[in-house]
């Protein structure tokens, strides 16, 4: 490999399509780009083409982005209404292979789940010298900004759409959250870099959305204030949208961090979020955009002493009394879990506490607590529980059904490294996210396997299977090794890698353990705790509750334990503890182990990468076992019942 | 107050000295400086003077530094053999104030103990992002460079110098131990910059030593090597050096961190630290220059887990093989304790392992482990104490005497803050340094004295009562409320600021606790623990040793024990961790308390800047309390005997 590494669009992908002979029917940007796409596949055009591509004559059911596919009579034909559903269809059918044409296949028709499927970048145009240029980036730079300036080669943006648009993806916000002082300026003066990069991004159909300051009237307007009731920064929220919408037809909305981590919000000025949400949503609504208004609001500055705040309540108690006042257009973002994206968390109760108002559902592709892309960790095992979860009951809707009007958002995993996320194999979650937020149904292993027939499409079989086996049970692997039993963090502070079991424990963050020489957990009943188990519909909120009914692997999320509590799983916590932490570090080294035998079997250049990458994770996994060991067996007095060495 | 506080010179010190007729007699630039100061006093010169300062006609015994004082006749006379004793004369006149005048004196001969009184400065050229310019500074930025260059306007180096002759200090070492890029050229391109700042102290009897990277001929020289033994690298140090001296005629020497942290050393070619010592040392030699070669040597990446290694160990370990191998201007180093300025360690047993070596004594004026010049602390009864100690026994000599040929450096606690050192009290610590230096058996209390009354010359005795009440014991009430028993660190990992107990508990630093349910401490015994104790002569070797001798206040140095152990103090040591921090806290809540009622008294912005510390101060020592006990609840499970709240 030389250059950029392809990710899961190398040319043999293509081999298929470029081997039949294509027709390409319908206009506009996103058709001409299909044209194109087929014409470097190398397939002939034709007239009597093994592979028909049309925009339907007479538009049916299949939406702006559905489309349909079947093969008869030695022609595979793919029909959508739009192109943008076309050129979903094409990738779909670059995707099957030569399975696209070796058979009659009956009329399959294809819509994505979720409307909006978008990749959250937290770029910073600067280099922040605590954060770095992309916040809880692991793949090196930005891909749209270098040395304080938009790239003056955005040729990769490009290939970026390319990728995102071939599993699904239809939305970018390219920008931070936290919006800095000279990233506000994205929204007026330089706005133009902005539209740069949406001119890379339309041909493969996507938008581009922008994080915006809510204090921008008074960073950027010269207000005196940004109170979301007061009609001058309503007039110029919505002068300077009208501004973007000149500059940008087709922008997506606005991304909003407000009264979060130091973020300016509507709090200062005595009005809810729905007020702050909707000043937003009506400055967008004459242009057809949305805002996307994190729920991920809670107490920063928490005492540590005081243990009747509970971080995990936060988003409910802020959000749930909101609920019906949102506007149409203005979509709550909920983080999957009720904390920070940890390795595993229930999943948020304002999911379901909301049915009046639009939700997405955000999640982290970026690999910030779960290895941050020096581990192997495939994720859609993760997001695939969540998607599945069902909050009311058996009978309720699950949580993609919820979002469904929202969409799906995850936080970035791409920066401007040659294999785009650093360690080579975290490419599947880019892939994954991206084909879930499509089909929440679909299975992670069938979708793994997909990326890596794509990504690796001359592999042996022998290849094939160990990726699987590498990947397919990572995230349990990672979380083998890592804080038990959901209690979650144990990080490093600030940069959130490697082990910490008090790392957080007496911080601000509301981020704790409360292990002492008895027991572990954060007790969260409405019982006896903070009551955040109330949060949740039945049957959750007794499941919860329960001490016999919780989850194993959600027990110190919910409740806290003595060591010798005894699990459903039938062990103790304690010898849980060092159960799972010996056997997730062998596995870390066995995953390293199966690559060595077939590392030789792919290009040098990520061989080498995946090698440096699983020394690490080997080494990263034997210390997270041996503090997490260490520190319990200090603190309960527990020996290991296998004699194990602890330290 | 406006623009820049006078420490502990205001006009009104030098009252006395002005309202009398004052002769000088003798020439040079530092006669001439205290003309100049004797004019600015507003003294008139005359003839028959109530201040005669003189050179002796006869050099006797007093040395450069030294002075006689007298007063007789109506006459106070000052003589000394040579300009900077003649300075260090005038001074002690103006500290003495008009005692010097009132009545008759036998003549006092004085004389500095220690050869070479240094503040080392640990600035950088550059704005360093995560250390700041100044590495461990808490005064703002640099005097010397600011924005990447040397300051345009030194006026304010001048007036730094006359505060360091005032009190005795006679070398500066300018920048940062860890050399960067930038800063290492300050030995070669930028060597102009060293000479601006030479031409300020000078006129105040002050020699600039300039920190230099040992790889410097790599760096600078374009050699391929920095090894000691090659003779393009003697050449190339030869020569440099030689040119240092024609452009600084008194250049004080080098300063140089080598094999430590990550700097560079002769450890990669296969040398001793006597090598590389030596090398510069015959460099510098034939100039009459010194190099100050810091034994600050330990494996920063140690595994916590190997419980055999003992970072305490590491400097004897490393230089005492050594003793008798250093060239005789080259000074070694030795910080006073053998880990790292914490609040509490035992003397250093490298300082009695060397006879045959010159040895300087390193301590940290800046509040690194002591409060950051937030909280107030006053050092002077600390390093008195170790200045004072006797390795050998009671008639061997005390670390002042061992120290006596290579000196006394303190890292500086100053900045560009308009207060010098951040917290107006924290000036104490500089000034008494000095003092100390230059006389290691004063008591630390008189110098307190001292320092109150020329800072605060208008004082009323509330005044001077409540400031002595406030900083005498501080250091005390310190140590109280942060690590217990000796122990040290349990401070927050990196900016080291705060506790955080288990901060450093599993990192690659070698400084641990070893918290369990049962007990804590470190085993540095011979008989069961890592046998540092080995490193100290008798009787120490075996105080240390010994349960029941080891001094309570050095108990968890020295042993691991349980909680329950019966301190010489009658207390145990889990009650004597919860008395002294509940006890600390509330010292340091009355300290507040009792600045609040005399802080009219000062200039109103000292008083500002003196609240803000101390309500910073008790905030901060509330949150050491409640860390440290509640860690060491969790852990032992022992309640507090006084049923005092624990989180």
């Amino acid at each position: 490999m030389t250059g950029i590494h392809p990710a899961w669009l190398p040319a043999e992908a293509f081999r298929a399509v470029g081997s039949r002979r294509v027709a390409v029917h319908g206009d506009g940007e996103l058709v001409d780009t299909i044209r194109a796409e087929v014409a470097s596949a190398g397939s002939p055009s034709s007239s009597s083409p093994d592979l028909a591509l049309s925009i339907a004559a007479t538009p049916g059911s299949l939406g702006d982005e559905g489309f349909a596919l079947a093969r008869s009579d030695g022609v595979t034909t793919v029909v959508a209404d739009a192109p943008a559903g076309l050129l979903y269809g094409f990738f779909h059918v670059v995707r099957l292979g030569e399975a696209a044409f070796n058979a009659d296949r009956p009329v399959e028709e294809h819509r994505p789940a979720l409307r909006r499927r978008m990749v959250e970048h937290w770029d910073n145009v600067h280099v922040n010298p605590v954060m770095g240029q992309v916040e809880r980036g692991y793949a090196g730079g930005s891909l749209f900004w270098e040395r304080g300036a938009l790239r003056a080669d955005l040729r990769r943006v490009r290939d970026y759409a390319r990728l995102l648009a071939s599993c699904g993806i239809n939305a970018v916000a390219v920008n931070n959250v936290n919006v800095h002082a000279t990233e506000a300026h994205l929204l007026t003066d330089r706005l133009g870099e902005v539209a740069a990069i949406a001119a890379e991004l339309r041909p493969y159909g996507i938008r581009v959305h922008l994080s915006v300051n809510f204090a921008s009237p008074i960073m950027l307007g010269g207000l005196a204030t940004a109170d979301p009731l007061d009609p001058s920064v309503r007039e110029w929220w919505a002068a300077t949208t009208s501004r973007v919408y000149e500059t940008i037809p087709d922008f997506g909305g606005y991304v909003v961090k407000a009264d979060s981590e130091g973020q300016p919000g509507p709090f200062a000025y005595g009005r809810s979020h729905a007020d702050g949400a909707n000043m937003l949503a009506d400055a967008l609504a004459p242009h057809g955009g949305v805002v996307h208004w994190r729920a991920f609001v809670y107490n920063h500055r928490q005492d540590w002493r005081d243990r009747s705040t509970d971080r995990a309540r936060a988003a409910y108690d802020h959000f749930a009394p909101l609920d019906g006042q949102f506007h149409d257009n203005a979509i709550l973002q909920v983080k999957h879990g009720p904390i920070d994206f940890q390795t595993r968390e229930p999943v948020s109760p304002v999911i379901a506490a909301m049915p009046g108002t639009r939700l997405a559902v955000e999640l982290q592709a970026t690999q910030e607590y779960t290895g941050q892309q020096r581990h192997v960790c495939y994720l859609a095992p993760m997001w695939s529980e969540m998607l599945r979860f069902r909050l009311h009951a058996d009978d309720g809707p699950a949580v993609a059904a919820i979002a469904e009007s929202g969409g799906l958002v995850a936080v970035s995993n791409v920066g401007d490294d040659p294999f785009w996320t650093g360690h080579p194999l975290a490419q599947a979650n880019l892939y994954a996210f991206g084909r879930l937020a499509w089909a929440p149904d679909a299975d992670p292993l069938a979708i793994l396997d997909e990326w890596i027939g794509l990504t690796f499409p001359a592999a042996p079989p022998q290849l094939r299977q160990t990726l699987r086996a590498m990947m397919d049970d990572s995230w349990h692997t990672y979380e083998k090794y890592t804080a038990p039993l959901g209690v979650g963090f144990m990080v490093r502070p600030g940069h959130h890698y490697g082990p910490d079991v008090d790392g957080y424990e007496y911080t601000s963050w509301g981020t704790y353990h409360f292990a002492d020489r008895d027991g572990v957990g954060v007790d969260r009943t409405r019982a006896t705790g903070t009551g955040f188990t109330g949060q949740y519909p039945q049957p959750w909120a007794d499941v919860y509750e329960s001490l016999d009914q919780c989850p194993d692997e959600l027990l110190l999320f919910f409740h806290h334990v003595p060591y010798g509590h005894v699990l459903r799983s039938g062990s103790t916590v304690i010898q849980h503890i060092y159960d799972t932490h010996f056997d997730g570090a062998d596995e870390a080294a066995r995953i390293r182990d199966s690559w060595s035998v077939v590392g030789h079997l792919v290009d040098p250049g990520v061989d080498a990468r995946v090698r440096e990458r699983l020394d690490e994770q080997v080494r990263s996994a034997e210390e997270w076992r041996d503090q997490i060991n260490t520190y319990f067996f200090r603190k309960s007095g527990v020996p290991d019942a296998k004699n194990r060495r602890i330290y």
